[in-house]
Order: structure tokens, then sequence, then C-alpha cells
């Protein structure tokens, strides 16, 4: 059998943390196919490692490990936690960042880690509880084991929560927030693109108002346009450039859509 | 079986769009070697993209799937193509990416991907094809299936080719242009090695005269000096520093190499 | 069999350096699991390459081939090497970046890679044995094969060491120096955390006091703490923060443990 396991952290890439992990993973199922979704979440950013699990966890196999580790709580009594839903598993601290994909897709059980028997060591490191704790449930459950076996079953209810903008949705306009800035420059909101269907629509970014297109190609070369990305999430683009180096505008910020109806 | 499947791309390692295109081919082929060669190609820079493929080809196992996506046309009119070459297969954008692996290595057949039912969804978005559309036929193809499956065929002739400064070749001097500046700031020009064998011979980079020698240590520390490189191609280094900080040259710039007949 | 090979270096990830490495081990060893321990060692530094690879070994399977290139003597007279130990395999050049973990895990046997068999080519470039000479060997390794293939074996007492700072200690205050500034800017020293058992203590860092504490979350945020790492060194961080950013001291820089006898 071959069992996937995504990894995403905040540990960057130049130390060996993740390295270790894998390390540490292949100990117990050296099948596993080892798939980094990203680790360079900004240092213990919860909101964004909630937005790039929920981003990617859909197009993975049925039955994969999504381990996380962005943990600011590590040391503290902050529960780690492994979640069985439709999709597979998830593996991390207790602290929200799953919350984006079980608001998603709905969790079935969930276990707290604190069976020792599964642990790296009896003595786990109040610091990188990833390698001493996470990593070990994640090749457990990707080894086909039963998650029971790694605690006590907890309330799926009583998981932590994000609690995250809500985007507002009228006859006339959407107000959202923007969710991530990606590596193009790409800003990306929290509305949801079904939201425009059958309108001609523009978006609002300051005092900037920009046309709502199908394609980056429907405006010139340079220009900003606002689509329905690839999250199916409506975002901000330059057509072959960077929309965030043009408007500069912070995680968070609002941004408005201005719907119009489209004359039949 | 065991098919190696290659990523290149410029999407960076910040977001989880590298780790979706895995997750996508490992739901059709769950035993993919799934290789990285890299996401660092400066955002929609295609000439960099095809440095970096024929770059590498050659040292993957016969078979081996190169999936690459820098794709400045995406939504556009541009085809998406799997080619068959005599190492393996390439899968990509039709945007010329794949024509310096294909003058070193020649094309035996190619598709255009306009078969849906090896798409991931019926309705791509318009701006991700490498998930929508190429990890699937990547997989399907390291999965052992027929490429011509994915679409109908097309004259290997009318794929797309990127026009690139052609190096000169005279008895007392070659003139060619910088390729790509690596990690270590190497300069990497187009020049073949080949082509100063059996001469002594030194780089003219601006009005500066760098010594040909065989091996970096042929000069002192921190002195520049040209020599053949690992890709076969002449570049001009640093001994223990970066020739990028010291030249601060652009791709695409001129270097020209001066032969001296070796008396016998 | 499934074989773990390992890879460190110092080519970053913006060539394909690292990925052509891996393709030559997949030509020879299909089936091997190939982890990136860190691809951004500093150019040429020897001693960050000995610190990652001593972090990291203990936590890999058991036969595990551990594939490191920072190798500024490539192209000299500088042996390249295939090392046994305990847990596994070493290869890469003889200088030094392996005398960490062989400090703490014994070599049991070494060659010489001089077997032009195993090699990629006959004629290797002068500057990419990693490519041509390491990957194969490792390959070789992790495919099961004999360590005596690859060469003439060499004694183990004539593999090259680095001097590294040695910590100090006295009854009453500990002397050691920075080893390594991670991605979170921790600032991990080589100070053994065994040694403050027992104790109350504090750091001295330049005319900076700061607090010995068991977990981060002992101090406020922001404020600095030392504490035993997930490394087991003592190391100086900064809640929710960067201990870099606050006190930006160099690699070798000195560190300074005061011990206080806690009254029972």
């Amino acid at each position: 059998m071959t069992s996937v396991v995504t990894l995403l952290s905040d540990f960057g890439h130049q130390d060996t943390y993740v390295g270790v992990m894998k390390g540490v993973i292949l100990q117990r199922c050296p099948t596993a196919q080892l798939i980094d979704l990203t680790h360079a979440i900004p240092p213990q950013d919860l909101m964004a490692a909630r937005f790039h699990l929920l981003s990617a966890y859909a197009y993975f196999p049925k039955g994969t490990v999504h381990l996380a580790v962005v943990d600011p709580g590590v040391g503290s009594q902050r529960r780690g936690v492994a979640i069985q839903f439709e999709q597979g598993y998830l593996v991390g601290p207790d602290n929200g960042i799953f919350s984006g994909v079980l608001q998603s897709c709905s969790p079935i059980a969930a276990v707290e880690l604190s069976n020792h028997d599964y642990w790296l060591t009896l003595e786990p490191s109040t610091t990188f509880h990833g390698r001493d704790i996470f990593a070990p449930a994640a090749a457990h459950l990707a080894a086909g084991e039963l998650l029971s076996d790694l605690g006590p079953a907890i309330d799926v209810q009583t998981l932590a929560s994000l609690s995250v903008p809500v985007p507002k949705r009228s006859p006339s306009y959407l107000q959202g927030t923007l969710q991530h800035s990606d590596h193009f420059g790409n800003l990306i909101t929290n509305l949801p693109g079904e939201w425009v269907a059958g309108y001609s629509w523009q978006a609002l970014v300051g005092d900037q108002a920009i046309p709502g297109v199908s394609t980056y190609s429907d405006v010139g070369l340079g220009q900003l346009a606002a689509c329905i990305g690839s999250h199916k999430w409506i975002e901000v683009v330059a057509n072959g450039g960077s929309a965030w180096e043009r408007l500069r505008i912070r995680t968070g910020s609002p941004i408005k859509i201005l719907l119009h109806q489209v004359k039949s």
C-alpha cells in the first residue's frame, strides 16, 4: 500500500526540521508518499495555514494524511490531535488551522494524541511536537493503523476554530477581505466566485475600480483585472505582472465588488 | 512499476500550487516518483524554462515524464500538448519551453490535450491548467497508458519554438550570450565547451579579460575564471565567490571568447 | 526494498542541480525514497553542513544513505568517500562535513570513490562530482550493493575532521559559541542541554542577561529566553519572535551560561 502524507509548516527550507519529520515518518511507514504543501507559512500564522490547507486538501487521494505544524502554543496546554474526515486524516495542534477544511468537509472522529506508546520518545521536546508526536501519529495512520490507538476520543464539536472575516452579500454589492497574496502577486479574496455568476461586475480596492473579467487576457498587459481564480475565489490580478506590487494591500484589507444586473 | 514525473514551474514555494499538482498526479498514478526540477523560474520566463529543461532531461531514466508549467498564455488559445521523445515525455503548454530539449533529442509524436475525459474537470480553470489538464495527462503517461488517449495527434513540425541567440564561431573568436546566472553566481554562456578544445583561450565580458582555465582552483581565491561547466557550456566563475556579484551582467548580455592557437 | 537517500547541499532551489542528482540516483535505484535535508547551506560553508547532518541523521531509518555535497575542493585532490557507520552510509567529499556525525556515531568502514565503473561517466566534470560520482555511489548503496565495490578501503582514522570550538564547563559557568541561527531566529549554541540539569541558570549574550527557562511561554510575548532546544542544545529564543532580530550575533560568537546552585 502506498499512502500519501502531506506536510505543511512554518519551518522554511533552511534547516533540517522538515527532513527530520520525514525521517521519523519513514521509520514507521517506509512506503509513504511524502508531499510538501508548503513550508513558507509566515511564522505562527494560523490563518495562512488554514487557508492553504483548505485550498489544497481536495486534490489529494482519499485516505491522505495531512500533517500540519504551525504551532505557537507548543509546550503549553493546547492539545495535539488526529482527526478523521471524509477525505482522510488531519494531524497537528488543535489551534484552528484545520477549521477551514472541517467547515468544508465534516469531521468523523478525533482523538487527542496522548498515548505515549506512539510518541517518538517518552520525553518529547517542548518545542518540536512535529517531530516527536505529530510525525509518528501521521505515519501510524498512513500505515493503515487505527485512529483510536493514538489516544482517547474527543468530541469533534470541541475542536478549535479560527474566527475568520465573513464575506457579505447584497443584491448590488459584495463585501470581502484579502485572504492571501500569492507568489505571483495575485490577491485572493474570501469572496466565492459563484457570487458574481450572471452579473457584470467590478472590484473596488481602496478608491481603485478594477473590471471583473473572464480571463487575464481580457485586459491589456500590465492592467489590473478581477476574475475567478483557480481556487474558485474572486481574485485581483495584473495581466503579466503582480497586483500586489501595484496595490500593496495587506491580508485582511477590505475588497468590495459592485454587481450590475446584465440586461437580457 | 515506478515511473518518474519531474515538475518545473514558475510557481515558487510559498503557495500550495505545486503540492496540488502532485496530489492530482497521485490520484491517477499512486506510485509515481515525483521530482522537482525547479519552481523558481522567474514568472513567465519561457527562456529560463527552456534552459533548465534542456540542462536536466538527459539525467533521468528513460520513460520519465517531464511536466513543465510556465504558461503566460493560459486561458488563451495556445495549445496544451504531450510530446513523446526518445527519453520519455514532455507535458505542458505549447509555447516553446520544450524547444531546447527537442532540438537536442527529436520528438517522436505529439498530441493536443483536448480529450476532456482525461481532464481533472470538464470546466478547467482559466488560470491553472497545470492542475486541471497537464497534471492528469502526466499521470496518465506515468501510469503507462497511451499518448493517443489524450487527444488528436499533431504534427511535431508545428510545435512552438523559441528564437534563441545563436552563438557564432570563427577561427579566432567565439561570440555568445549569457544564458543563465546560477545560485552560485556562475555565469553560464550559450557557447559549447567543445569549441575551445585544443586552444588556449580567454573570455571577454565588457572590457574585462578573464583567463580560460581547466578548474576553478587554477586561479587564486576570489579571482574570475572561465571554464567548461558541468552543463558542458562555457561559464564564467569566481573561485570561492560569485562571478555575478563581480560582473552584474544580465541574461542575454554578450560574452566573447578569444582563441589562441596552442603551439605544439 | 525501499531505501532512503537524503540529500544536503549548498545548491539552493533556483537551478536543477538537486533534481539532476535525483535523476541520476533513480536511474540506478528506482525505488529510492529521496528526502531533502536542506539545500540552503551557505555556499561552501562546511561548518553549517556538519551541523545540519549531525542534527538530522539520527531520525532516519537504519540503512539510510546520506548524500552531502558542500564541496569547495571539487576538482582538486580532496577525496570522494563513502563511509559505513552504525546508522547507514555517508557519501560525499572528504572535507570534514561528516565529522560531527562520526564523532557521535563511529565509522565502521570507508572507501575512496575511485572505481570508475560506478561513476556516471569516465570523464566527470571538474565542478559537479555530486552528479557524476556521489549520486551514483549513493544509489549503489541504496540499492543494497557492496561498499567495497566503490573503491579501495581507506583507514577511517584518516577521514577529514573540522576543528570546531570546544564548549567549556566549570562549576559556575559554561562557555560556548553560536552554532546556528535557524529559520525562526532561534540561536542554537554548542552547549549541551544536559549541562544545565539541576541548576537555575541564565545566558549572557554580550552584556545582555537572558533567563534560562523550561519553555518559551515561561516569558512574556516578545521576551528573550534561553532553553533546551529540540536539538538538545541550549538555545536563545524570543517568545513569538526572532532572537536573531533582537541580538544580531554571528555564528561563532561567544555565549556564556551562568549556573546557580538550586537550594534544596
